[in-house]
């Protein structure tokens, strides 16, 4: 099996939780020892099993919050 | 093989485009018929291809727009 090396560098914030504990958070992560990327995930109770997410720029949240702040069922 | 059904049911918005034209979009999309939930993903230019990326219920959106708003580099 192959491995992948992650450092959780900062948390964010949690979105939500489900019942079973896994949470959907914002963080960033470094992967394989590059420079860390902002990651929406859903992450296990214990913070050590990871779910699906996406690893997100700088440019992808500006634009995320641009168009968030925009979605009226938001408000 | 098996296949996964999917039909784009609303485009919000693109957060951004690589040089190879796939691009990151916040849509609804409805999975195997059932009702529509917020993703999150990567996109192929002709829209059938798709990439990584996790769907997201109301209240995730919600809290996300909270966290991006307090998120001081995105200032």
């Amino acid at each position: 099996m192959s491995s992948i090396q992650f450092e959780l560098v900062k948390k964010i914030g949690t979105l939500t939780e489900s019942s079973s504990g896994w949470s959907k958070q914002l963080n960033m992560v470094s992967w394989n020892g590059r420079a860390p990327k902002y990651d929406l995930r859903d992450w296990a109770p214990d913070g050590e099993k990871m779910g699906k997410g996406i690893t997100l720029s700088l440019d992808d949240l500006k634009a995320l919050k641009t168009l968030l702040n925009q979605l009226e069922e938001l408000d």
